[in-house]
C-alpha cells in the first residue's frame, strides 16, 4: 500500500528534503553553528510574517504560542475581547481565563465571519479592553476571518491586536505590519509544511510595552526570555530547543523562499477554489459562507444518509486518504479537507476521485468524474 | 572532518536508527495508528520511571515538564520547599514563583548534596509546605542528590515530592514508586538519547488529589488535559504533538529496553567512574564531592592558567569534541564532561586523549596517556 495521503488541516505532508534535514546529527544548541540556524529560521519567520519585528521559535504546539501571546499581556482581571467563531477562537478565551484574564466574548455563528463593526462597537463601549484576539483561519469551520479589516479598527483603540495564523501563515495573506497586528503566532505543521512540534511568535513594540509591565505567570512561555536569549551572542533559546525540528524548519522555510511567498499563497488559493468547486460539483454543500471561506481547509456538510465513520473510514482504509472530521458540536455533521502546505493538483485529483468512489460506494447518487473535472477545470484556468 | 562528538550534558549523540525513525512520513496525530505509538511511548516511559502510574509526554523542553510538575499543584500563595544546589534547583524555585507559589528555599552549597536531615527539620517546623522539589542530577555542578533518602523523609509529611530527573533518568537509579516520588519529570535528549524537544511526566494518585483541587494557571501545561486525552480511545495528546519526535522517542526507548534498564545504568556508572579517574589521573580536580558525584556528568575545576575559551575552543576546533562550560557563577571556573546516553569507552578514550593534547598544547605539564590509561583501567575491570 502506498503512503497514506494526509488531507487534513495539519500536520501536512512533509517533503523528503525536510525529513532528510531533520535526520542530521543533533548539535550543541549553545554553539555558534546552531546560532546561525536559529537566526536564519527566526529571520525567515519574520519575512513570512511580513514584519520588521523579530520572531521567536518556541518548542511546543501552536497552542503553546497562543498561550505565549495571551498569557504575557494579561495581569489578573485584565479584560480581553475574544472573537469566538469556532474551536480555536474558543481556545483563546480559555487560555485568557486560565491565565487570570477576564474574557469578553464576541460570539460569531460557526461558519460565518465576524463583522468588524461588532468589534468596533464593543471597543467603543468598553475602554478597559486591553487586547483583541482573532483566529485568522478557523480550521474547525473553514472560515477565514477579515484580519485586515479588524486590524484597521483595533488600531484606533488602546488595545493590542493578537492574531492566530497557525493554519494560514504561508498559505493566505498575512501582513503583520500592514494589518497592525501586535502579536502573531503560528505553527510548524500547517502551511509551512514542517513536522509538528515547533511554534513561532512575533511581537510589536507596543506589545513589548505592555508585556514589560505584566507579571507573567508562566516560566516556559515567558516571551521576554525568548527575546533576551535571541539577543545573546551567539543567539540562543532560553531552554533546550528541538534541534532536529529547527533543521526541519530551516529546510521547510527554504522551500517557502524558493517558491516565493506570493506564489505559495496563490497556489493555496487555487487549491481552495478547486476544492470548493469539486465538492459542489459532486452535489455536496459547503459548511462555511463561500465569500469568507478558508484558503487552506474546506469544511463540507456530511451528506444525508452517510455516516462520518463510513465515509472517512472508507476514504482512509480503502483509498489511503485521511480527511478530518468535525469538531465539538460539528462532530459527524461536517468533514474537512485540508489543502495546505505542499498541496498540488495531484493531491486534489486523487482526493476527489476517492471521495466520489467512496460516496457512490455508500449508496449516494454520484456522477463519477464530476468532482475531478472541476479540479481539472480550476487548474486549467489557474 | 569527522562529525563533532557531543560530550555535553545533553543533547547527547543520537543513534542513526533513531534519526532514521524520526524521518518517517508524518502521520495524523488523531489516528489509531498514532495512538499505538503514543501508548507504547507512554508505557515504556512508566517502565523507565519504574512506576505503576501512567506517564505522559509533553511537546516541549524539559523545563516545560518542570513547570507542569510545579504549576499544577500550586494555588496562589501556596508554600513549596525548593532545594537549591545549582541552576536547575534554582529554576524550580523560579517556576514556583512565576506560578504564584511561595518558594521556601533550602540552599545547598554548589558541589555538595543536600543533607536529608535539613529537609526533615524544615518540614517539621512548617506544616504549610505543600510540596518539596529536588533536582536529582544537578547538571550545573555534577552532583547527584540523595532522592531515595529525601523521599523517605517527605512521605512522613503531608507534602508532595517532586523530582526532576531530566538528566538522570535512564542513566542512574530512579525508582519513582519505591522512592515515594509523586511527580517525576524528564527530557528526551539526555540519558534516553533521543533528540531534544520532548518531555515526560508521571503523576501519583496523591498528586492527582492535589492537582484536582488547584486552579491551574496554565493551559498548555495543564496535566489534567494530558491525562484526559491519553484516556481517550484512540489515545491522544491534547494539542498536536511532535509526531516525528514521538517516532524518535519510541525508537530510543526500544533501545533502552533492548539494553535493559539495569545494564544501561551500570554502563553510565562505569563511564562516570572512568571519567573521574581519568581527570584525576591528569592532575585535574573534581568540582563536586566525589561521594555524591553524578553518574551522567562530571564537573571539573578549570586548571590554573588555562582559560575556558582556549581550552574548550581547542577541544572543539582542533579535536572536534564539544565540552560544556560552567553556568552562572561557575562560568569560566569549571568545565563539564557529559557521559550520558549512548556513551561508550571509545568516546571517553578520545575525549581524554584530546583533553591531554589540549592541556599540554596550552602549556600545562601533562603526562600524555595517563588519563586514557585510567579509562582503559576502569573498563578492563568494569
Amino acid at each position: 500500500m502506498e503512503e497514506t495521503l494526509l488531507m487534513i488541516p495539519g500536520p501536512t505532508k512533509v517533503a523528503p528534503r525536510v525529513l532528510k534535514a531533520m535526520s542530521d546529527a543533533v548539535m550543541n544548541h549553545r554553539s555558534a553553528q546552531f546560532a546561525d540556524i536559529l537566526t536564519e529560521v527566526n529571520e525567515m519567520m519574520s519575512e513570512v510574517f511580513q514584519t520588521e519585528n523579530p520572531s521567536y521559535t518556541i518548542t511546543g504546539s501552536g497552542t503553546a504560542a497562543m498561550e505565549a501571546a495571551v498569557g504575557n499581556i494579561l495581569n489578573k482581571g485584565d479584560k480581553i475581547l475574544n472573537i469566538v467563531g469556532g474551536k480555536f477562537g474558543e481556545r483563546f478565551a480559555q487560555i485568557a481565563e486560565a491565565n487570570g484574564g477576564n474574557s469578553v466574548k464576541l460570539d460569531v455563528e460557526w461558519g460565518k465571519a465576524v463583522n468588524p463593526e461588532d468589534v468596533k462597537n464593543i471597543l467603543e463601549e468598553d475602554d478597559e479592553i486591553k487586547a483583541v484576539t482573532l483566529v485568522h483561519n478557523e480550521t474547525s469551520t473553514g472560515v477565514a476571518s477579515p484580519i485586515e479589516e479588524v486590524g484597521k479598527i483595533v488600531k484606533d483603540y488602546n488595545a493590542l491586536y493578537v492574531v492566530d495564523t497557525v493554519s494560514s501563515l504561508g498559505g493566505d495573506d498575512v501582513a503583520v505590519d500592514d494589518y497592525n497586528i501586535d502579536i502573531c503566532v503560528t505553527g510548524s505543521q500547517k502551511c509551512l509544511a514542517a513536522p509538528p512540534g515547533m511554534a513561532a511568535i512575533t511581537v510589536s513594540d507596543d506589545a513589548w510595552d505592555v508585556i514589560n509591565k505584566v507579571d507573567s505567570n508562566s516560566y516556559y512561555l515567558d516571551v521576554r526570555k525568548y527575546k533576551k536569549y535571541a539577543e545573546h551572542t551567539p543567539s540562543e533559546t532560553p531552554y533546550t530547543p528541538s534541534v532536529s525540528l529547527m533543521y526541519a524548519m530551516r529546510e521547510a522555510l527554504n522551500m517557502v523562499m524558493e517558491e516565493g511567498l506570493e506564489a505559495r499563497i496563490e497556489r493555496h488559493k487555487l487549491a481552495a477554489s478547486a476544492t470548493r468547486n469539486a465538492v459542489k460539483a459532486m452535489g455536496l454543500e459547503l459548511f462555511a459562507d463561500e465569500d469568507v471561506s478558508s484558503t487552506t481547509v474546506t469544511a463540507v456538510k456530511m451528506p444525508e444518509g452517510v455516516t462520518d465513520k463510513d465515509m472517512r473510514g472508507t476514504m482512509r482504509d480503502k483509498y489511503g486518504i485521511v480527511l478530518a472530521g468535525g469538531q465539538d458540536h460539528l462532530k459527524g455533521n461536517v468533514f474537512r479537507i485540508g489543502h495546505m502546505g505542499n498541496v498540488n493538483y495531484r493531491d486534489l485529483v486523487v482526493t476527489m476521485a476517492a471521495l466520489e468512489m467512496t460516496l457512490k460506494g455508500l449508496g449516494m447518487d454520484i456522477c463519477l468524474g464530476n468532482g475531478v473535472a472541476a479540479v481539472e477545470e480550476a487548474y486549467l484556468i489557474g
